[in-house]
Protein backbone atom coordinates (compact mmCIF):
# COMPACT_ATOMS: atom_id res chain seq x y z
CA UNK A 1 0.00 0.00 0.00
CA UNK A 2 1.19 3.46 -0.93
CA UNK A 3 0.95 6.19 2.13
CA UNK A 4 -1.64 7.77 0.24
CA UNK A 5 -3.83 4.64 0.74
CA UNK A 6 -2.41 3.66 4.22
CA UNK A 7 -3.48 7.28 5.01
CA UNK A 8 -6.68 6.95 3.46
CA UNK A 9 -7.44 3.72 5.19
CA UNK A 10 -6.64 5.02 8.76
CA UNK A 11 -8.37 7.87 8.43
CA UNK A 12 -11.15 6.01 7.37
CA UNK A 13 -10.65 3.99 10.71
CA UNK A 14 -10.46 6.94 12.88
CA UNK A 15 -13.47 8.53 11.19
CA UNK A 16 -15.56 5.41 12.03
CA UNK A 17 -13.81 5.57 15.87
CA UNK A 18 -12.21 2.68 15.12
CA UNK A 19 -8.71 4.12 16.80
CA UNK A 20 -7.88 0.89 18.22
CA UNK A 21 -8.48 -0.87 15.06
CA UNK A 22 -6.60 1.81 12.95
CA UNK A 23 -3.38 1.26 15.45
CA UNK A 24 -3.48 -2.81 15.68
CA UNK A 25 -3.59 -2.33 11.89
CA UNK A 26 -1.14 -0.15 11.03
CA UNK A 27 1.34 0.18 13.57
CA UNK A 28 4.61 -0.89 13.50
CA UNK A 29 5.60 -3.00 15.75
CA UNK A 30 8.26 -0.74 17.01
CA UNK A 31 6.39 2.32 16.97
CA UNK A 32 7.53 5.54 18.69
CA UNK A 33 4.54 7.50 19.70
CA UNK A 34 5.51 11.08 21.04
CA UNK A 35 3.26 13.45 22.95
CA UNK A 36 3.64 17.40 23.67
CA UNK A 37 3.98 16.75 27.25
CA UNK A 38 6.26 16.00 29.97
CA UNK A 39 6.58 12.86 32.09
CA UNK A 40 6.56 9.10 31.03
CA UNK A 41 3.87 9.19 29.08
CA UNK A 42 6.05 11.80 26.28
CA UNK A 43 7.61 9.27 24.55
CA UNK A 44 6.51 5.82 24.17
CA UNK A 45 8.29 3.09 22.26
CA UNK A 46 7.09 -0.46 20.57
CA UNK A 47 3.47 -1.48 21.02
CA UNK A 48 3.29 -2.62 24.66
CA UNK A 49 4.16 1.00 25.71
CA UNK A 50 1.78 2.41 23.16
CA UNK A 51 -1.16 -0.01 24.53
CA UNK A 52 -0.61 0.97 27.88
CA UNK A 53 -0.94 4.90 27.18
CA UNK A 54 -3.99 4.04 25.06
CA UNK A 55 -5.63 2.37 27.95
CA UNK A 56 -4.23 5.22 30.35
CA UNK A 57 -6.00 7.74 28.11
CA UNK A 58 -9.15 5.84 28.16
CA UNK A 59 -9.10 5.35 31.31
CA UNK A 60 -8.63 8.67 32.54
CA UNK A 61 -11.31 10.08 30.31
CA UNK A 62 -14.55 9.92 29.09
CA UNK A 63 -14.24 10.31 25.40
CA UNK A 64 -17.86 11.80 24.16
CA UNK A 65 -17.26 12.11 20.72
CA UNK A 66 -13.88 12.54 18.39
CA UNK A 67 -14.23 14.00 14.72
CA UNK A 68 -11.29 13.13 12.42
CA UNK A 69 -10.59 15.08 9.43
CA UNK A 70 -7.68 14.31 6.70
CA UNK A 71 -5.62 12.81 5.54
CA UNK A 72 -3.43 15.65 4.35
CA UNK A 73 -0.45 14.05 2.90
CA UNK A 74 3.10 14.90 1.82
CA UNK A 75 5.58 11.75 0.77
CA UNK A 76 5.95 9.47 3.85
CA UNK A 77 4.06 11.58 6.18
CA UNK A 78 0.46 12.31 6.65
CA UNK A 79 -1.58 14.30 9.14
CA UNK A 80 -5.10 14.13 10.56
CA UNK A 81 -7.09 16.75 12.66
CA UNK A 82 -9.01 15.78 15.96
CA UNK A 83 -11.85 17.57 17.52
CA UNK A 84 -12.22 15.83 21.13
CA UNK A 85 -14.95 16.70 22.93
CA UNK A 86 -13.68 15.25 26.58
CA UNK A 87 -13.99 14.73 29.99
CA UNK A 88 -10.76 14.52 32.13
CA UNK A 89 -11.94 11.99 35.56
CA UNK A 90 -12.79 14.37 38.11
CA UNK A 91 -12.63 17.64 35.61
CA UNK A 92 -14.43 19.56 33.20
CA UNK A 93 -15.49 18.68 30.34
CA UNK A 94 -13.23 20.52 27.44
CA UNK A 95 -12.90 20.53 23.64
CA UNK A 96 -9.33 19.51 22.44
CA UNK A 97 -7.97 20.45 19.06
CA UNK A 98 -4.90 17.95 18.03
CA UNK A 99 -3.00 16.89 15.27
CA UNK A 100 -1.86 13.67 14.29
CA UNK A 101 1.35 13.69 12.49
CA UNK A 102 2.00 9.76 11.12
CA UNK A 103 5.26 8.51 9.49
CA UNK A 104 4.75 5.20 6.83
CA UNK A 105 7.63 3.02 6.45
CA UNK A 106 7.55 -0.18 4.97
CA UNK A 107 3.32 -0.11 5.08
CA UNK A 108 3.80 0.52 8.94
CA UNK A 109 3.12 3.24 10.80
CA UNK A 110 6.66 3.95 12.30
CA UNK A 111 6.16 7.37 13.89
CA UNK A 112 3.21 8.91 15.99
CA UNK A 113 3.61 12.93 16.91
CA UNK A 114 1.18 14.70 18.55
CA UNK A 115 0.00 18.80 18.07
CA UNK A 116 -2.07 20.26 20.72
CA UNK A 117 -3.86 23.61 19.72
CA UNK A 118 -4.52 25.81 22.67
CA UNK B 1 11.47 33.62 21.68
CA UNK B 2 10.28 29.73 22.91
CA UNK B 3 8.42 27.53 19.91
CA UNK B 4 5.50 28.48 21.15
CA UNK B 5 6.02 32.04 21.00
CA UNK B 6 7.01 31.97 17.48
CA UNK B 7 4.51 29.78 16.27
CA UNK B 8 1.54 32.34 18.35
CA UNK B 9 3.67 35.38 16.47
CA UNK B 10 3.78 33.37 12.83
CA UNK B 11 0.54 32.05 13.17
CA UNK B 12 -0.96 35.84 13.97
CA UNK B 13 1.00 37.38 10.74
CA UNK B 14 -0.38 34.46 8.83
CA UNK B 15 -4.28 35.13 10.26
CA UNK B 16 -3.53 39.11 9.38
CA UNK B 17 -2.79 38.00 5.95
CA UNK B 18 0.65 39.02 6.54
CA UNK B 19 2.44 35.51 4.77
CA UNK B 20 5.12 37.08 3.63
CA UNK B 21 5.97 39.42 6.50
CA UNK B 22 5.73 36.13 8.55
CA UNK B 23 8.64 34.61 6.52
CA UNK B 24 10.50 37.55 6.38
CA UNK B 25 10.47 37.77 10.21
CA UNK B 26 10.78 34.12 10.95
CA UNK B 27 12.09 32.05 8.19
CA UNK B 28 16.33 31.14 8.82
CA UNK B 29 18.24 32.15 5.93
CA UNK B 30 19.03 28.26 5.42
CA UNK B 31 15.12 27.55 5.70
CA UNK B 32 13.98 24.54 3.72
CA UNK B 33 10.56 24.61 2.27
CA UNK B 34 9.10 21.02 1.16
CA UNK B 35 6.14 20.52 -0.90
CA UNK B 36 3.58 17.70 -1.71
CA UNK B 37 4.57 17.43 -5.30
CA UNK B 38 7.04 16.85 -7.78
CA UNK B 39 9.38 19.21 -9.86
CA UNK B 40 11.25 22.13 -9.07
CA UNK B 41 9.37 23.46 -6.37
CA UNK B 42 9.53 20.39 -4.47
CA UNK B 43 12.17 20.99 -2.34
CA UNK B 44 13.47 24.45 -2.12
CA UNK B 45 16.76 25.68 -0.09
CA UNK B 46 17.40 29.21 1.51
CA UNK B 47 15.60 32.34 1.41
CA UNK B 48 15.99 32.99 -2.54
CA UNK B 49 14.39 29.72 -3.73
CA UNK B 50 11.64 29.76 -1.38
CA UNK B 51 11.19 34.15 -2.38
CA UNK B 52 11.21 32.45 -5.88
CA UNK B 53 8.43 30.05 -4.91
CA UNK B 54 6.32 32.69 -2.99
CA UNK B 55 6.74 34.98 -6.47
CA UNK B 56 5.51 31.86 -8.91
CA UNK B 57 2.27 30.99 -6.52
CA UNK B 58 1.46 34.33 -6.47
CA UNK B 59 1.85 35.24 -9.85
CA UNK B 60 -0.05 31.99 -11.31
CA UNK B 61 -2.95 31.66 -8.52
CA UNK B 62 -5.59 34.58 -7.59
CA UNK B 63 -5.71 33.81 -3.87
CA UNK B 64 -9.42 34.73 -2.49
CA UNK B 65 -9.07 34.30 0.72
CA UNK B 66 -7.19 31.84 3.64
CA UNK B 67 -7.79 31.30 6.83
CA UNK B 68 -5.58 30.35 9.26
CA UNK B 69 -6.29 27.84 12.09
CA UNK B 70 -3.61 27.35 15.05
CA UNK B 71 -0.96 26.98 16.47
CA UNK B 72 -0.77 23.54 16.88
CA UNK B 73 2.60 22.56 19.18
CA UNK B 74 4.96 19.33 19.71
CA UNK B 75 8.67 20.53 20.99
CA UNK B 76 10.47 22.47 18.59
CA UNK B 77 7.59 21.89 15.77
CA UNK B 78 4.09 23.63 15.52
CA UNK B 79 1.62 23.18 12.38
CA UNK B 80 -0.77 25.45 10.44
CA UNK B 81 -4.05 24.81 8.95
CA UNK B 82 -4.65 26.71 6.09
CA UNK B 83 -8.02 26.71 4.12
CA UNK B 84 -7.88 28.52 0.81
CA UNK B 85 -10.12 29.76 -1.94
CA UNK B 86 -8.03 30.57 -5.17
CA UNK B 87 -8.32 30.66 -8.91
CA UNK B 88 -4.92 29.12 -10.30
CA UNK B 89 -4.53 31.24 -13.48
CA UNK B 90 -6.50 29.87 -16.26
CA UNK B 91 -8.40 27.57 -14.36
CA UNK B 92 -11.95 26.88 -12.57
CA UNK B 93 -11.56 28.52 -8.80
CA UNK B 94 -10.96 25.45 -5.80
CA UNK B 95 -10.98 25.56 -2.17
CA UNK B 96 -7.28 24.14 -0.69
CA UNK B 97 -7.10 22.72 2.39
CA UNK B 98 -3.48 22.40 3.69
CA UNK B 99 -1.18 21.72 6.84
CA UNK B 100 2.03 23.70 7.17
CA UNK B 101 4.67 21.91 9.56
CA UNK B 102 7.17 24.29 10.54
CA UNK B 103 9.96 23.04 12.35
CA UNK B 104 12.26 26.02 14.45
CA UNK B 105 15.58 25.81 15.75
CA UNK B 106 17.65 28.82 17.52
CA UNK B 107 14.37 31.31 17.29
CA UNK B 108 13.87 30.65 13.52
CA UNK B 109 11.54 28.54 11.25
CA UNK B 110 14.11 25.93 9.23
CA UNK B 111 11.88 23.77 7.57
CA UNK B 112 8.62 24.22 6.25
CA UNK B 113 6.55 21.09 4.95
CA UNK B 114 3.05 21.18 3.53
CA UNK B 115 0.59 18.41 3.43
CA UNK B 116 -2.75 18.70 0.93
CA UNK B 117 -6.15 17.18 2.16
CA UNK B 118 -8.32 15.45 -1.21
Amino acid sequence: MSTHEIANAFAALCKAGQFQEAGERFWSDDIVSIEAMDGPMARCEGRAAVDAKGAWWYGNNEVHSVVTEGPFVNGDQFILRFAMDVTPKGQARIQMNEMGLYTVKGGKVTEERFYYGS
